[in-house]
């Protein structure tokens, strides 16, 4: 029995082209001595060139990818090891980045910051293999290559159910696994391509929650249903 | 019914006089534009100058202290509002930090590090109030003040239990509630001082767990509790 997470359309990108010449971002790639386009773009740092951007909602949020990650990977179930729990970040922009087994991931944001840009922008090795990068994978592959019996997303727009349901429903997958899927945004909804590959999409709380919250109520109460 | 967690002997502090004019301290504090007197001690920026120091593996992790206070009042309880959890940082140093009510904290480290920072220098007002300090109270008589039934802390060198168990238990409290303990550190024990004023000390998991893993699932057990 396995388990795979997916932080499906996380707002993880470098800065893009048209954005690197605006004098917020050349002034913040300074200040970290990055080039604009070696740095993700960071509504922290970022905020009045991200104006008008489309999407901007769900864009330029690397630090709630970090929390989820963090949430993610310092749980019993993932340092564990034996690939009880595979972990996946799926960009806005059909990148993947998957996590290796057991990585212990820098707890410092601009060390994290730095090394999820570096595999994006293309000149970094993933922390010597932590991090792998499959460009341009998109999600509906990613969920192949995967092959779960059964596909569980969580959004404020799902079917009202608790975690500790979504945790048995993805426990009683067979030998083929499971696979948890949640926003790696700040705000909105799944797209419509991401929830037409999902299997059940819940609502696990009456309002909306961070994914670092949904994400590690379900994966404790799957560690209690696989490990009792 | 009321809940506060306290994270005891937190691993935040201003970067300490005699470490002010070392040079790695002062291009840190010089890449952020701050005095050295004014930035929080932080290993990951300031490892060489930290090499040697007293108690270092429980200081200089203002990070942790973000991931904890994120992954408590990002929890529904806390958001709900209505005194019915609140949330304080006691620091190693003795220093309270005390966070009113439904505080939306920076999810930008630089950001939360520096609002913290200058509550802790003695010039910042806390983002406004979002933050008190009281300087020096000590963990003892933030305890009296809290006057909890019961104060329940969780530590890898306390009894069997589970997050369930701590949780039924900090939710037995009658009208004057209960609190709840967790270090704010990266490694080790809370300290004598603090273990002997607490009611019960658990280990709510077989591995030592990171404190923002143990303080989700022991609030969102209680919220289970009470909720339902």
């Amino acid at each position: 029995m396995a388990l795979s997470l997916v932080l499906a359309e996380s707002a993880a990108e470098i800065v893009p082209e048209g954005m690197r010449g605006h004098p917020e971002v050349r002034a913040s790639a300074r200040k970290r001595g990055r080039r604009p386009g070696g740095m993700l773009l960071d509504n922290s740092l970022h905020y009045a060139a991200m104006r008008g951007l489309a999407d901007g909602h769900k864009r330029g949020r690397p630090d709630l990818v970090h929390f989820a990650l963090l949430a993610a990977t310092c749980t019993p179930l993932y340092m564990g090891g034996g690939g009880a729990l595979r972990v996946y970040v799926h960009t806005a922009g059909g990148d993947v980045v998957e996590l290796g087994e057991r990585v212990r991931l820098p707890r410092s944001f601009d060390r994290f910051s730095g090394l999820l840009a570096g595999l994006l922008a293309g000149g970094g090795d993933g922390g010597g293999g932590l991090l792998r990068l499959r460009r341009g994978l998109g999600f509906g592959p990613l969920l192949e290559e995967i092959g779960p019996e059964i596909a569980v997303g969580l959004s404020s727009g799902g079917a009202p159910g608790t975690c500790a349901g979504a945790a048995a429903r993805l426990a009683s997958a067979g030998a083929r696994g499971a696979c948890l899927v949640v926003g790696g945004f700040q705000k909105g909804e799944l797209s419509g391509e991401v929830r037409g590959r999902l299997d059940e999409l819940l609502r696990v709380d009456g309002r909306p929650l961070e994914s670092h919250v949904v994400l590690s109520r379900v994966l404790y109460e799957y560690e209690k249903t696989v490990f009792m």
